[in-house]
Protein backbone atom coordinates (compact mmCIF):
# COMPACT_ATOMS: atom_id res chain seq x y z
CA UNK A 1 0.00 0.00 0.00
CA UNK A 2 1.56 3.44 -1.00
CA UNK A 3 1.26 5.82 1.78
CA UNK A 4 0.31 9.47 0.22
CA UNK A 5 1.10 11.72 2.87
CA UNK A 6 -0.25 15.24 1.82
CA UNK A 7 0.86 18.20 4.29
CA UNK A 8 -0.59 21.62 4.90
CA UNK A 9 -0.11 24.56 6.90
CA UNK A 10 -2.59 27.48 7.75
CA UNK A 11 -1.64 31.11 7.99
CA UNK A 12 -3.70 33.44 9.77
CA UNK A 13 -3.67 36.86 9.62
CA UNK A 14 -4.70 39.92 11.65
CA UNK A 15 -3.46 42.15 14.31
CA UNK A 16 -6.70 41.39 16.47
CA UNK A 17 -5.82 37.49 17.38
CA UNK A 18 -2.24 38.61 18.14
CA UNK A 19 -3.52 41.58 20.72
CA UNK A 20 -5.91 38.85 22.34
CA UNK A 21 -9.09 41.22 21.38
CA UNK A 22 -10.52 38.38 18.95
CA UNK A 23 -10.36 34.85 19.64
CA UNK A 24 -9.34 32.97 16.63
CA UNK A 25 -11.89 30.32 15.57
CA UNK A 26 -10.36 29.19 12.11
CA UNK A 27 -7.72 27.02 13.49
CA UNK A 28 -9.13 24.02 15.04
CA UNK A 29 -11.90 23.96 12.19
CA UNK A 30 -9.71 23.67 9.54
CA UNK A 31 -7.34 21.32 11.43
CA UNK A 32 -10.32 18.81 11.97
CA UNK A 33 -11.41 19.57 8.65
CA UNK A 34 -7.86 18.28 6.76
CA UNK A 35 -7.81 15.86 9.07
CA UNK A 36 -10.82 14.22 7.77
CA UNK A 37 -10.07 14.60 4.63
CA UNK A 38 -7.00 12.84 4.75
CA UNK A 39 -4.49 16.27 4.39
CA UNK A 40 -2.09 16.42 7.57
CA UNK A 41 -1.69 20.14 8.82
CA UNK A 42 1.90 19.98 10.03
CA UNK A 43 2.01 24.26 10.86
CA UNK A 44 0.26 27.24 11.90
CA UNK A 45 1.35 30.83 12.19
CA UNK A 46 -0.08 33.76 12.88
CA UNK A 47 1.07 37.30 11.87
CA UNK A 48 0.39 40.57 12.22
CA UNK A 49 -1.23 42.91 9.21
CA UNK A 50 2.69 43.58 8.09
CA UNK A 51 3.51 42.87 4.49
CA UNK A 52 7.26 41.88 4.80
CA UNK A 53 5.92 39.24 7.91
CA UNK A 54 2.79 37.60 5.45
CA UNK A 55 5.86 37.71 2.17
CA UNK A 56 7.92 35.86 4.47
CA UNK A 57 5.74 33.52 5.91
CA UNK A 58 3.97 32.49 2.48
CA UNK A 59 7.10 31.89 1.19
CA UNK A 60 8.86 29.59 3.87
CA UNK A 61 5.59 27.51 4.11
CA UNK A 62 4.67 27.86 0.54
CA UNK A 63 7.83 25.97 -0.14
CA UNK A 64 7.61 23.48 3.00
CA UNK A 65 3.88 21.92 2.32
CA UNK A 66 1.52 20.62 0.13
CA UNK A 67 -0.89 23.55 0.54
CA UNK A 68 -0.75 26.81 2.20
CA UNK A 69 -4.22 27.91 3.50
CA UNK A 70 -4.30 31.72 4.80
CA UNK A 71 -7.38 33.73 6.42
CA UNK A 72 -7.63 37.14 6.86
CA UNK A 73 -7.19 40.66 5.85
CA UNK A 74 -8.72 40.50 2.17
CA UNK A 75 -11.70 43.06 2.88
CA UNK A 76 -12.20 46.70 0.98
CA UNK A 77 -10.28 48.51 3.70
CA UNK A 78 -7.00 49.94 4.33
CA UNK A 79 -5.67 46.91 6.47
CA UNK A 80 -6.74 44.07 3.92
CA UNK A 81 -3.10 43.71 2.38
CA UNK A 82 -3.27 40.26 1.66
CA UNK A 83 -3.64 39.84 -1.59
CA UNK A 84 -0.36 42.50 -2.10
CA UNK A 85 0.98 40.37 0.07
CA UNK A 86 0.70 37.42 -2.22
CA UNK A 87 1.30 39.30 -5.11
CA UNK A 88 4.86 40.60 -3.80
CA UNK A 89 5.58 36.61 -2.46
CA UNK A 90 5.23 35.29 -5.85
CA UNK A 91 6.31 38.59 -7.93
CA UNK A 92 3.65 38.77 -10.01
CA UNK A 93 1.52 42.11 -10.79
CA UNK A 94 -1.66 42.68 -8.72
CA UNK A 95 -4.87 44.52 -10.90
CA UNK A 96 -8.35 44.39 -10.92
CA UNK A 97 -9.57 40.93 -12.08
CA UNK A 98 -12.38 41.22 -14.68
CA UNK A 99 -14.29 37.93 -12.93
CA UNK A 100 -14.08 39.02 -9.49
CA UNK A 101 -15.16 42.37 -10.63
CA UNK A 102 -18.38 41.05 -12.74
CA UNK A 103 -19.40 39.04 -9.64
CA UNK A 104 -19.41 41.79 -7.04
CA UNK A 105 -20.35 45.02 -9.65
CA UNK A 106 -23.72 42.40 -9.89
CA UNK A 107 -24.04 41.70 -6.62
CA UNK A 108 -23.65 45.43 -5.15
CA UNK A 109 -25.19 46.85 -8.61
CA UNK A 110 -23.22 49.18 -10.52
CA UNK A 111 -24.18 52.22 -8.52
CA UNK A 112 -22.55 50.97 -5.22
CA UNK A 113 -19.90 49.64 -6.83
CA UNK A 114 -17.93 52.18 -4.25
CA UNK A 115 -13.82 52.10 -5.33
CA UNK A 116 -13.74 50.42 -1.87
CA UNK A 117 -15.52 47.43 -2.48
CA UNK A 118 -13.53 47.05 -6.40
CA UNK A 119 -10.41 47.10 -3.47
CA UNK A 120 -12.19 42.90 -3.63
CA UNK A 121 -11.67 42.73 -7.33
CA UNK A 122 -7.90 43.02 -6.92
CA UNK A 123 -6.10 39.88 -7.01
CA UNK A 124 -2.67 38.79 -7.76
CA UNK A 125 -2.16 37.97 -11.91
CA UNK A 126 -2.30 33.68 -12.20
CA UNK A 127 -5.10 33.46 -9.66
CA UNK A 128 -8.10 31.31 -9.54
CA UNK A 129 -10.71 32.41 -7.73
CA UNK A 130 -12.84 30.90 -4.77
CA UNK A 131 -16.44 30.78 -4.51
CA UNK A 132 -17.70 32.80 -1.74
CA UNK A 133 -21.60 31.82 -0.94
CA UNK A 134 -21.98 33.88 2.07
CA UNK A 135 -21.13 37.48 0.93
CA UNK A 136 -19.66 36.73 -2.65
CA UNK A 137 -16.24 38.91 -2.71
CA UNK A 138 -14.17 35.77 -4.02
CA UNK A 139 -11.35 34.42 -1.95
CA UNK A 140 -8.29 33.05 -4.63
CA UNK A 141 -5.71 30.55 -5.71
CA UNK A 142 -2.66 30.78 -6.63
CA UNK A 143 -0.90 27.99 -6.95
CA UNK A 144 -0.77 25.77 -3.82
CA UNK A 145 -1.32 28.98 -1.90
CA UNK A 146 -5.48 28.97 -0.28
CA UNK A 147 -6.37 32.64 -0.14
CA UNK A 148 -9.48 33.50 2.25
CA UNK A 149 -11.58 35.11 4.27
CA UNK A 150 -11.17 35.77 8.33
CA UNK A 151 -14.62 35.62 8.96
CA UNK A 152 -15.17 32.19 10.38
CA UNK A 153 -18.92 31.66 8.40
CA UNK A 154 -17.12 32.72 5.06
CA UNK A 155 -13.57 31.24 5.81
CA UNK A 156 -15.78 27.65 6.24
CA UNK A 157 -18.17 28.29 3.00
CA UNK A 158 -14.66 28.82 1.40
CA UNK A 159 -13.02 25.66 2.39
CA UNK A 160 -16.01 23.97 1.27
CA UNK A 161 -16.04 24.98 -1.86
CA UNK A 162 -11.71 24.17 -1.93
CA UNK A 163 -11.68 21.23 -1.15
CA UNK A 164 -13.01 19.16 -3.57
CA UNK A 165 -10.16 20.75 -5.76
CA UNK A 166 -7.12 18.86 -3.44
CA UNK A 167 -5.36 16.03 -3.45
CA UNK A 168 -5.95 14.12 -0.61
CA UNK A 169 -4.00 10.84 1.23
CA UNK A 170 -4.77 8.06 3.30
CA UNK A 171 -6.68 9.08 6.42
CA UNK A 172 -4.90 9.55 10.08
CA UNK A 173 -6.85 7.39 11.98
CA UNK A 174 -6.90 7.84 15.85
CA UNK A 175 -8.27 6.30 18.74
CA UNK A 176 -8.39 7.73 22.36
CA UNK A 177 -7.72 6.15 25.58
CA UNK A 178 -8.94 7.58 29.06
CA UNK A 179 -6.44 7.08 32.04
CA UNK A 180 -7.14 8.31 35.47
CA UNK A 181 -3.81 8.71 36.21
CA UNK A 182 -1.35 11.60 35.84
CA UNK A 183 1.06 10.40 32.52
CA UNK A 184 4.03 10.09 35.00
CA UNK A 185 2.21 6.54 36.23
CA UNK A 186 2.35 4.87 32.68
CA UNK A 187 4.99 6.99 30.64
CA UNK A 188 7.70 4.26 30.64
CA UNK A 189 4.81 1.60 29.04
CA UNK A 190 3.63 4.47 26.64
CA UNK A 191 7.55 4.82 25.18
CA UNK A 192 7.79 1.16 24.95
CA UNK A 193 4.42 0.81 23.24
CA UNK A 194 5.66 3.50 21.14
CA UNK A 195 9.14 1.90 20.20
CA UNK A 196 7.20 -1.64 19.33
CA UNK A 197 4.85 0.28 16.79
CA UNK A 198 6.63 3.23 15.24
CA UNK A 199 4.32 3.56 12.27
CA UNK A 200 1.90 4.94 14.67
CA UNK A 201 2.16 8.24 16.63
CA UNK A 202 1.16 8.14 20.90
CA UNK A 203 0.46 11.24 22.06
CA UNK A 204 -0.26 11.50 25.84
CA UNK A 205 -2.22 14.57 27.09
CA UNK A 206 -1.94 15.85 30.56
CA UNK A 207 -5.49 17.20 32.04
CA UNK A 208 -6.10 18.82 35.30
CA UNK A 209 -9.76 18.75 36.77
CA UNK A 210 -9.91 20.35 40.36
CA UNK A 211 -6.90 19.47 41.58
CA UNK A 212 -6.85 15.75 39.71
CA UNK A 213 -4.72 14.43 37.03
CA UNK A 214 -5.07 12.48 34.73
CA UNK A 215 -3.97 11.77 31.29
CA UNK A 216 -5.79 11.05 27.38
CA UNK A 217 -3.62 9.02 25.63
CA UNK A 218 -3.87 8.96 21.62
CA UNK A 219 -3.02 6.73 19.24
CA UNK A 220 -2.77 8.05 15.68
CA UNK A 221 -2.07 5.85 12.86
CA UNK A 222 -2.87 5.35 8.64
CA UNK A 223 -3.63 1.54 9.06
CA UNK A 224 -6.71 0.76 11.21
CA UNK A 225 -5.14 -2.64 11.95
CA UNK A 226 -1.97 -1.47 13.76
CA UNK A 227 -3.94 1.15 15.52
CA UNK A 228 -6.15 -1.16 17.20
CA UNK A 229 -3.09 -3.58 18.42
CA UNK A 230 -1.25 -0.40 19.75
CA UNK A 231 -4.90 0.98 21.25
CA UNK A 232 -4.94 -2.88 22.50
CA UNK A 233 -1.58 -2.31 24.18
CA UNK A 234 -2.61 0.95 25.65
CA UNK A 235 -5.41 -0.07 27.02
CA UNK A 236 -3.70 -2.88 28.83
CA UNK A 237 -0.85 -0.97 30.24
CA UNK A 238 -3.65 1.66 31.87
CA UNK A 239 -5.64 -1.31 32.99
CA UNK A 240 -2.49 -2.76 34.93
CA UNK A 241 -1.30 0.66 36.17
CA UNK A 242 -5.47 1.37 37.61
CA UNK A 243 -4.39 -2.09 39.62
CA UNK A 244 -1.06 -1.09 40.49
CA UNK A 245 -1.88 2.80 41.58
CA UNK A 246 -5.29 3.13 42.36
CA UNK B 1 9.18 60.42 25.29
CA UNK B 2 10.69 57.49 24.39
CA UNK B 3 8.68 54.20 23.04
CA UNK B 4 10.67 51.54 23.93
CA UNK B 5 8.65 48.56 21.80
CA UNK B 6 9.60 44.70 23.68
CA UNK B 7 8.19 42.11 21.04
CA UNK B 8 6.96 38.64 21.75
CA UNK B 9 6.82 35.37 19.35
CA UNK B 10 4.54 32.34 21.25
CA UNK B 11 5.20 28.64 19.89
CA UNK B 12 2.91 26.22 20.65
CA UNK B 13 4.52 22.77 20.36
CA UNK B 14 1.83 19.73 19.83
CA UNK B 15 0.18 17.19 17.26
CA UNK B 16 -2.99 17.44 19.36
CA UNK B 17 -3.77 20.92 18.72
CA UNK B 18 -2.88 20.77 14.63
CA UNK B 19 -4.89 17.38 14.55
CA UNK B 20 -8.07 19.68 15.47
CA UNK B 21 -8.34 16.88 18.72
CA UNK B 22 -7.43 20.01 21.40
CA UNK B 23 -8.42 23.23 21.22
CA UNK B 24 -6.16 25.31 22.25
CA UNK B 25 -6.67 27.43 25.03
CA UNK B 26 -3.37 28.99 25.60
CA UNK B 27 -2.70 31.79 22.56
CA UNK B 28 -5.42 34.23 23.80
CA UNK B 29 -4.87 33.53 27.09
CA UNK B 30 -1.13 34.83 26.57
CA UNK B 31 -2.35 37.69 23.53
CA UNK B 32 -3.98 39.28 25.89
CA UNK B 33 -1.83 38.88 28.82
CA UNK B 34 1.55 40.17 26.94
CA UNK B 35 -0.91 43.39 25.32
CA UNK B 36 -2.08 44.32 29.06
CA UNK B 37 1.75 44.05 30.93
CA UNK B 38 3.18 46.33 28.13
CA UNK B 39 4.82 43.75 25.56
CA UNK B 40 3.78 43.10 21.88
CA UNK B 41 3.09 39.36 20.31
CA UNK B 42 3.88 39.90 17.30
CA UNK B 43 4.01 35.81 16.03
CA UNK B 44 2.75 32.90 16.90
CA UNK B 45 3.56 29.42 15.61
CA UNK B 46 2.38 25.96 16.01
CA UNK B 47 4.34 23.03 15.38
CA UNK B 48 4.07 19.03 15.77
CA UNK B 49 6.29 17.00 18.58
CA UNK B 50 9.07 16.85 15.98
CA UNK B 51 12.36 18.01 16.97
CA UNK B 52 13.48 19.26 13.87
CA UNK B 53 10.30 21.94 13.74
CA UNK B 54 10.75 22.87 16.91
CA UNK B 55 14.60 23.78 16.52
CA UNK B 56 14.02 25.78 13.21
CA UNK B 57 11.15 27.84 14.58
CA UNK B 58 13.08 28.62 17.81
CA UNK B 59 16.16 29.46 16.55
CA UNK B 60 13.89 31.58 13.85
CA UNK B 61 11.92 33.81 16.70
CA UNK B 62 14.63 34.03 19.46
CA UNK B 63 16.29 36.16 16.88
CA UNK B 64 13.84 38.06 15.70
CA UNK B 65 11.70 38.88 19.22
CA UNK B 66 12.63 40.35 22.74
CA UNK B 67 11.23 36.98 24.12
CA UNK B 68 10.01 33.34 22.77
CA UNK B 69 7.73 31.43 25.12
CA UNK B 70 7.03 27.97 24.20
CA UNK B 71 4.24 26.04 25.52
CA UNK B 72 3.54 21.79 25.64
CA UNK B 73 5.91 18.76 25.49
CA UNK B 74 7.67 19.09 28.70
CA UNK B 75 6.04 16.01 30.90
CA UNK B 76 7.27 12.88 31.37
CA UNK B 77 6.36 10.87 28.29
CA UNK B 78 8.30 9.56 25.09
CA UNK B 79 6.53 12.37 23.39
CA UNK B 80 7.87 15.50 25.75
CA UNK B 81 10.68 16.19 23.37
CA UNK B 82 10.75 20.30 24.10
CA UNK B 83 13.60 20.00 26.48
CA UNK B 84 15.67 17.90 24.20
CA UNK B 85 14.65 20.03 21.16
CA UNK B 86 15.62 23.78 23.26
CA UNK B 87 19.21 22.20 24.11
CA UNK B 88 19.73 21.42 20.55
CA UNK B 89 18.79 24.68 18.96
CA UNK B 90 21.16 26.26 21.96
CA UNK B 91 23.35 24.00 20.92
CA UNK B 92 23.86 22.81 24.88
CA UNK B 93 24.34 19.95 26.44
CA UNK B 94 20.88 18.68 28.29
CA UNK B 95 21.33 16.81 31.77
CA UNK B 96 19.46 16.23 35.08
CA UNK B 97 18.99 19.85 36.65
CA UNK B 98 19.92 19.36 40.79
CA UNK B 99 17.32 22.27 41.31
CA UNK B 100 14.59 20.73 39.40
CA UNK B 101 15.63 16.68 40.90
CA UNK B 102 15.46 18.27 44.15
CA UNK B 103 11.88 20.32 43.97
CA UNK B 104 10.68 17.08 42.28
CA UNK B 105 12.40 14.42 44.40
CA UNK B 106 10.35 16.23 47.72
CA UNK B 107 7.38 16.42 45.91
CA UNK B 108 6.77 12.92 45.10
CA UNK B 109 8.67 10.98 47.60
CA UNK B 110 12.18 9.25 46.92
CA UNK B 111 10.55 5.74 46.48
CA UNK B 112 7.99 7.61 43.87
CA UNK B 113 10.46 9.59 42.12
CA UNK B 114 10.33 6.64 39.07
CA UNK B 115 12.93 7.21 36.05
CA UNK B 116 9.73 9.01 34.10
CA UNK B 117 9.33 11.38 36.75
CA UNK B 118 12.92 12.11 36.53
CA UNK B 119 12.89 13.07 32.95
CA UNK B 120 11.13 16.04 34.02
CA UNK B 121 14.36 17.20 35.73
CA UNK B 122 16.32 17.34 32.99
CA UNK B 123 17.22 21.12 31.41
CA UNK B 124 19.29 22.53 28.95
CA UNK B 125 22.42 23.45 30.60
CA UNK B 126 21.92 26.89 31.50
CA UNK B 127 18.81 27.00 32.19
CA UNK B 128 17.06 29.12 35.15
CA UNK B 129 13.56 27.22 36.67
CA UNK B 130 10.22 28.80 36.15
CA UNK B 131 7.84 28.04 39.07
CA UNK B 132 5.43 25.46 39.01
CA UNK B 133 2.62 26.05 41.53
CA UNK B 134 0.41 23.72 40.15
CA UNK B 135 2.06 20.50 40.17
CA UNK B 136 5.75 21.28 40.84
CA UNK B 137 7.32 19.86 37.97
CA UNK B 138 9.07 23.51 36.58
CA UNK B 139 9.31 24.99 33.24
CA UNK B 140 12.85 26.76 32.51
CA UNK B 141 14.13 30.11 30.85
CA UNK B 142 17.14 30.13 28.38
CA UNK B 143 18.24 33.48 27.26
CA UNK B 144 15.39 34.87 26.16
CA UNK B 145 13.36 31.83 25.56
CA UNK B 146 10.55 31.01 28.08
CA UNK B 147 9.55 27.35 28.21
CA UNK B 148 6.03 26.04 29.70
CA UNK B 149 3.60 23.42 30.09
CA UNK B 150 0.76 22.88 27.22
CA UNK B 151 -1.83 22.31 30.44
CA UNK B 152 -3.67 25.66 30.61
CA UNK B 153 -3.66 26.06 34.29
CA UNK B 154 -0.20 25.10 34.50
CA UNK B 155 0.74 27.28 31.34
CA UNK B 156 -0.65 30.19 33.31
CA UNK B 157 0.89 29.81 36.96
CA UNK B 158 4.11 29.75 34.69
CA UNK B 159 3.15 33.12 32.91
CA UNK B 160 2.11 34.69 36.12
CA UNK B 161 5.94 33.32 37.18
CA UNK B 162 8.00 34.90 34.65
CA UNK B 163 6.03 38.13 34.60
CA UNK B 164 7.91 40.11 36.84
CA UNK B 165 11.11 39.05 35.08
CA UNK B 166 10.28 40.59 31.74
CA UNK B 167 11.00 43.49 30.68
CA UNK B 168 8.00 45.67 29.55
CA UNK B 169 7.13 48.98 27.15
CA UNK B 170 4.67 51.42 26.90
CA UNK B 171 1.80 49.48 26.90
CA UNK B 172 -0.55 49.58 23.70
CA UNK B 173 -3.87 50.98 24.10
CA UNK B 174 -7.20 50.26 22.11
CA UNK B 175 -10.50 51.51 21.81
CA UNK B 176 -12.79 50.20 19.74
CA UNK B 177 -15.90 51.34 17.99
CA UNK B 178 -19.04 49.48 16.72
CA UNK B 179 -20.17 50.15 13.36
CA UNK B 180 -24.00 48.70 12.18
CA UNK B 181 -22.42 48.57 8.43
CA UNK B 182 -20.80 46.60 6.10
CA UNK B 183 -17.13 48.06 6.52
CA UNK B 184 -17.22 48.81 2.93
CA UNK B 185 -19.33 51.37 3.32
CA UNK B 186 -17.02 53.32 6.06
CA UNK B 187 -13.74 51.86 4.21
CA UNK B 188 -12.60 55.02 2.30
CA UNK B 189 -12.75 57.38 5.52
CA UNK B 190 -11.60 55.13 7.90
CA UNK B 191 -8.41 54.63 5.07
CA UNK B 192 -8.54 58.51 5.20
CA UNK B 193 -8.04 59.05 8.85
CA UNK B 194 -5.60 56.12 9.32
CA UNK B 195 -3.10 58.32 7.32
CA UNK B 196 -4.10 61.32 9.47
CA UNK B 197 -2.95 59.36 12.67
CA UNK B 198 -0.09 57.26 11.06
CA UNK B 199 0.78 56.30 14.63
CA UNK B 200 -2.46 54.43 15.45
CA UNK B 201 -3.18 51.51 13.93
CA UNK B 202 -6.56 51.31 12.66
CA UNK B 203 -8.07 48.10 12.27
CA UNK B 204 -11.38 47.16 10.45
CA UNK B 205 -13.28 43.62 11.47
CA UNK B 206 -16.64 42.69 9.76
CA UNK B 207 -19.02 40.21 11.59
CA UNK B 208 -21.66 38.79 10.54
CA UNK B 209 -24.50 37.39 12.59
CA UNK B 210 -27.96 35.80 10.95
CA UNK B 211 -26.80 37.51 7.40
CA UNK B 212 -26.65 40.87 8.51
CA UNK B 213 -23.10 42.64 8.54
CA UNK B 214 -21.63 44.98 10.50
CA UNK B 215 -18.07 46.08 11.72
CA UNK B 216 -15.95 47.01 14.77
CA UNK B 217 -12.88 49.07 14.23
CA UNK B 218 -10.00 48.98 16.59
CA UNK B 219 -7.70 52.08 16.79
CA UNK B 220 -4.62 51.07 18.53
CA UNK B 221 -2.00 53.97 19.64
CA UNK B 222 0.20 54.35 22.64
CA UNK B 223 -0.34 57.52 23.07
CA UNK B 224 -3.90 57.80 25.20
CA UNK B 225 -4.16 61.67 23.46
CA UNK B 226 -4.09 60.75 19.89
CA UNK B 227 -6.06 57.66 20.63
CA UNK B 228 -9.09 59.77 22.00
CA UNK B 229 -8.14 61.79 18.79
CA UNK B 230 -8.65 59.16 16.45
CA UNK B 231 -11.15 57.32 17.79
CA UNK B 232 -13.27 60.51 17.66
CA UNK B 233 -12.62 60.85 13.94
CA UNK B 234 -13.89 57.54 13.49
CA UNK B 235 -16.71 58.10 15.51
CA UNK B 236 -17.63 61.04 13.41
CA UNK B 237 -17.26 58.89 10.28
CA UNK B 238 -19.76 56.20 11.54
CA UNK B 239 -22.38 58.67 12.23
CA UNK B 240 -22.16 60.31 8.97
CA UNK B 241 -22.58 56.83 7.27
CA UNK B 242 -25.24 55.56 9.27
CA UNK B 243 -26.81 58.82 8.25
CA UNK B 244 -26.10 58.54 4.49
CA UNK B 245 -27.12 54.18 4.21
CA UNK B 246 -29.17 53.04 7.13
Amino acid sequence: MTEKVITAAFLVIGDEILSGRTKDKNIRFLASYLTEIGIDLNEVRIVPDVQDKIVEAVNALRAEYTYVFTSGGIGPTHDDITADAIAKAFNVPIGLDPRAFKLLEDHYGAENFTQARQRMARLPEGSDLIENKVSIAPGFKIENVHVMAGVPAIMQAMVDAVAPTLDTGLKMLSKAIDAPLPESRIATDLGEIQKKFPETSIGSYPQSKDGVFSTQIVVRCRSNVVLEQTSAAVQAAVETAKTKYL
